[in-house]
């Protein structure tokens, strides 16, 4: 099945700005959630519709809206009319084939980025869109379905943990990018671990098994660089953009993510590195393995196959054949047998074959 | 048959800027079709002439010039002349082997650009070219043949699906544009989706077929990326260029385009990636099987040719061989043989060869 | 034979800048040759002497020298007295080594770059070395011999065919590299086809000559790119470049030029990667033979001879050997022998190397 | 165990800029060491607390606080509070596998680097992370455990030696980083020269010993690279800024120390492309042999097996095979024996495989 | 023997700026000559102080001090007074290790080169350090050992060849900057040249002589260009430097040698691709012959270990084996045996095996 790409089809013909959700439906019901809090207080609560997401907003708190589910669209409608999103952003929320990217909107700043996680027990990593807007008074966060990625900072809110609460909405949008982050680095350390690991397996275990492993570990090492470099890239210029809703005071947390997002970029590389390394040594290995066993055959067919002959010449059924009625012809077809063989052996060791 | 490049020779020795079609002729005659609209009327009709188009042009809507076949010089030297167009950039268009190009034109924005097609039953993909000339009053678009990928847009015209009819030429440029990008990245999904396949015969599937499959993937990747890298830079130029036919409100749409095209490419370069990873993996499992093969035979040949030897030395005809005589001598020839195999046996399980 | 160095040692230990010619000597006497033209007239002649050039030249006209033959230190010198071309230039001139490149001087534009051509019969390309100086009133050429490349432009100032009788020396100059440039492409296109040609032959053809050609055509590929990247970029640089001797309505030209060239660089790389997949290719082909082959020996190998170790046991001679007796010993052994085949022809089977 | 990435974990959900120690802890208690030397005077003892450190600090004497052990987190507060560092860079402090970097505070300038060693009897370099902090009065250095790479430094202070006692809190700083760089270099030559070794050993020694060597130099290469290369970019990035606590006239230290970074990672590179070499050379030399092996394989297989089988002949028991009874039977056995078996041989000689 | 790196352990934990030989000392007593000309007069003689030398050097000519020996720490020590070079110039001169490198002071220009030489008999290519400074008014020499890369330099001063007596210091530092890059692109050239030659031996020569060869060049190119592309970058930066000691009308002289170094480092990346290809076809050519071989072994063995297995049933001694009696027996064995033989030979053939 097709991970990279989701099947674009449906799509096709559609009008650029037009609303089509691209990739599975991962839920039934869009849940839309409400966090607003501030130093004092915290309120925490599922709404139902954007009418009341709308009066709960209040301007001096952070307000966090939190909507899992992509597949109503008339719900993503509503999201645009109410936060005054364009449209070709809405679009891009639902092609959940879209590559992590920043927008600097007039009203808002907005993220697509990618959760990974792996599956149950299963090493492959599977990615969800995330969709992040920041803007004055709100952060936004559009998930394809429940995970708990974010459960991290909910946590911190809940228990007032660090400065959290005591800052405003761009801090919220930094610490939900980081714990997005943090979760990269910690699949990247978790396959680096494995990369590792295969260096001790690489000169003693010799079979398709090990292959198989490396290139699955490649392939998801793509996999990650997918959806790692471009929002490295995208960090580095949202540190160049001027007027964006994040403040002065916060741009040393972000300063601190675009560096852990390098990190992860070079992590990612140095592993594909190692991947491709232990790949040429599996296979410099599987020669030598191979020209150890083809010794090993020649050694045996060089030296026997002409004693063979040699006995079968004895065993043939002339009529005369004078070798046979010598008195010590059998200790003398002894003796050639043993120096023949013997010279053999001499000459593999010569050759170091031995 | 050359795919990457067509034959030039034709062209040699004439002068720069003079009128040669490079490539097939793949129509008998011209077709020159205008869509003329706004948001209150459309107009859809095949034209004869250009007289009859000047005629029909109206500053105030929307004229979409569209021309299927490239043969008729005649037809495109009156094109220059109609929409002043300099001879060089007609020699591009009558060049099919041009690689993809933005001209900033002082009284048009050109585009020659590809449409990357498969034909019916094969999996190899075609190139064609089309020119998109966008002008102050006209969209003009100039294609080898007759081809379906506008058809789409077309459909939104006539249907007033979108926002199409309510906007300028520069849209329509726009909306033509994205259909040959949405186009590409089918294309590449198509292709994506089968590499990915490719991915679990890997370790199943074990001859050249695979490999044929793998390389010809190699080679469509190679095609699509000489198609869609330059319009990639281009498009960059395009966003940079300052006095352009297209509006400042429009300008959000081709950096939505752009950023398709760089993940276009990018899906590109990562699915070549792949493919060559997949021929790496696929040469060390065929080192693999190799040593599988080896050890049989050596396995099989070391034990039983020195065994073969044994028997053939009791073959042989020597009046006197003393262990023939003797009453347990062909127990004793078991025994040996029996220890002999199984020291092999050992010898070779311990070399983890068994 | 060393084609991409010449000898060198001569000019070791050379005041730089004193005239020596490295590279064989190519004809036997320099020929120099005047051709004059406006839209009314043109002179076409041989020339003995620079003075004979001087007296001849015409403001008024565009005036090309072109000069056959590079040995003649004599001649080179006077040309550098009769131009004012300073002795470095010179030096480079006669360096038939010299990678191409431009040098925006203060009397004049000169271009050092490379024909290629293919001798008779051969695929190997040869470069040669030419010169072009754009002064004021001249466009001189300088060839190590008699080549034909530009015999196309010639035609055209003959038949004053396009637009080039009625333009300046500085259209001239731009014709000269455009000839030399189509001419490259077209020897790409050339060796492109080949390239993928050979891709048909690929699964079906294996042994070195194969091989040969392929890295032949690497090996030619970076003996053209050697000629054309150089030029790519000196081109881009002329582009930027305010005060050549290139009038500003003629820049449109030199656009196309660079256009063209940048095209010919990214067909070398596409053709350069495609042998080395090739070669890739060819290689997992060739594995997949060699599996091939020894599966076939293994099989054979593997069955028969433990048989025919069976068969040796019954032809030894020991005097009891009780299966000989037996009624149906020879039936017996024929079972076995069907048996044992059999088993390992289905071991081999379930293997699937059957 | 994985040298690359230390585990995580343990940090995750943690809120940014909250202190944990990623990695082991390496010692069991931390040790605060204070050295404060002007021209004359010269102080070096170990401090109790941060208490003391205030107390002694005199700005007009270069102070050297040096801290070993990072695992007391409130030892690292209160650094935080003594030294008005942010949370951010101390928490990058305890992140031990941070990236090289460098922080350009206001009130600071933050080197975190690494200590490159290999433990006793191990080829394996190990990195231990080490952050240098210059302030206005101070040089702060932090480190895992302790570790004798700035004992050399230390010595220059006590014996006077060069020009370090008569110069700033800029120039320690200077001679501490230099010092760690000159340990790189002494660690890249020390892989070098081994490197360069294996060349000899290429073409004589054929085991899987040699290519375990081969990777293992490609690893450590691999490593030190990780350390190297994000010190060489910051380095660049420090000459370009402005506002540091380096004196101007200290720049041309710090140019230099730059200047052998690049020389490191070039060192690096080298020695990398070296090992791939390296690799690609065993590959092919194993090819040779396998195909040595090969040959004499089968010129003994292809020689003996068909004569075997014309003895096998003769051995027949058919009642009725006429050549036994010939009176030269044997003779002309021998004589078609010798003229199949030198038919063979020449023929064998003829493909050059003899 | 390491020739990449020497040994710097030495110099570890000695104070940056002081002066320690890195590497082998290669003179007993170093050797101080003053050559000083103008176009009238000329001096040349060997000195025996620096004293000497300071009386000697005389503004209104051009003077230059040439050094062979770097040992002897006290000579270097009073150089440095002498011409009022700083610590870290003089330490770089004696690192023997050193990249080249240029400085700007703001009292010289400071260029540290490598002199490239082959040992006689050997294709090794050793590098030694030489180091050049230009003054206000003098050119300082200083190398390694004796060595006659400046030789044509002197014969060219002596026989006031060119223009070299007429002009200033900064004319003969180039001189000798020119005869040092003239000498690197006849040693390129030359080891170009013979692995041209290779091509030729490619699809005959099949042995690890051709691998070592290829592998050396491989190495020797890599040596070449640690030498060249330092130097092409720093020649680049010198001629975007505004105050350097060059006078305004050598610059031209200055971008011809640029324009060298460039072609240096090209055509040592081009051959060095080319040795990568070899490689790469010599693997194919490889796998070419051992297919062959194979099939060969494959044939002679499928056949004929079969053939045996019948005779070898013909040849056993059950009592009753009716095949034995028959009158035909004999000529039936015989054709069977002609039948699979042959049929096994026509299945070879229809492989294409044979």
């Amino acid at each position: 099945m097709a991970r990279f790409l989701k099947d674009r089809s449906k799509a096709k013909g559609m009008v650029p700005g037009s609303l089509v959700l691209i990739g599975r439906q991962k839920m039934d019901k869009p849940i839309v959630q409400l966090i607003r809090y501030n130093e004092a207080d915290l309120l925490e609560e599922t709404v139902g519709s954007f009418d009341e997401v709308r009066e709960k907003l209040q301007a001096e708190q952070v307000n966090w809206i939190n909507i899992y589910g992509l597949h109503d669209l008339e719900t993503i409608k509503q999201l645009g009319v109410e936060f005054k999103l364009p449209s070709l952003l809405l679009e891009d929320m639902l092609n959940t084939d879209q590559s992590p990217k920043y927008e600097n909107g007039e009203s808002y700043d907005a993220f697509i980025m990618k959760i990974l996680h792996t599956e149950e027990g299963s090493k492959r990593i599977h990615a969800e869109q995330i969709t992040l807007v920041l803007g004055e008074n709100y952060v936004l966060t559009l998930q394809e379905r429940k995970a708990d990625v974010f459960e991290v900072v909910r946590e911190r809110i809940r228990k007032s943990k660090g400065r959290i609460r005591a800052r405003g909405n761009d801090y919220l949008a930094y610490a939900l990018t980081d714990a997005l982050v943090d979760n990269y680095s910690i699949l990247i350390e978790n396959i680096g671990r494995q990369v590792e690991d295969i260096e001790e397996r690489l000169f003693k275990q010799m079979d398709s098994k090990l292959v198989e492993e490396i290139y699955q570990f490649k392939t998801e090492l793509n996999y990650i660089r997918k959806a790692v470099r471009p929002m490295r890239e995208f960090m580095t210029s949202l540190l160049r953009t001027e007027d964006t809703f994040f403040q002065k005071k916060n741009i040393a947390y972000l300063k601190d993510l675009s560096d852990l997002l390098v990190q992860c970029t070079e992590a990612v590389e140095m592993y594909n590195n190692m991947t491709s390394d232990q790949l040429n040594i599996y296979n410099s290995n599987m020669s030598n393995r191979m020209n150890e066993v083809m010794k090993t055959l020649t050694i045996f067919a060089s030296i026997f196959i002409p004693l063979t002959f040699i006995a079968g010449i004895y065993g043939m059924n002339f009529e005369y054949i004078p070798e046979l009625k010598f008195k010590y012809g059998y200790l003398v077809f002894w003796i050639i047998i043993l120096i023949l063989g013997g010279g053999l052996l001499i000459y593999f060791k010569r050759k170091k074959w031995l």
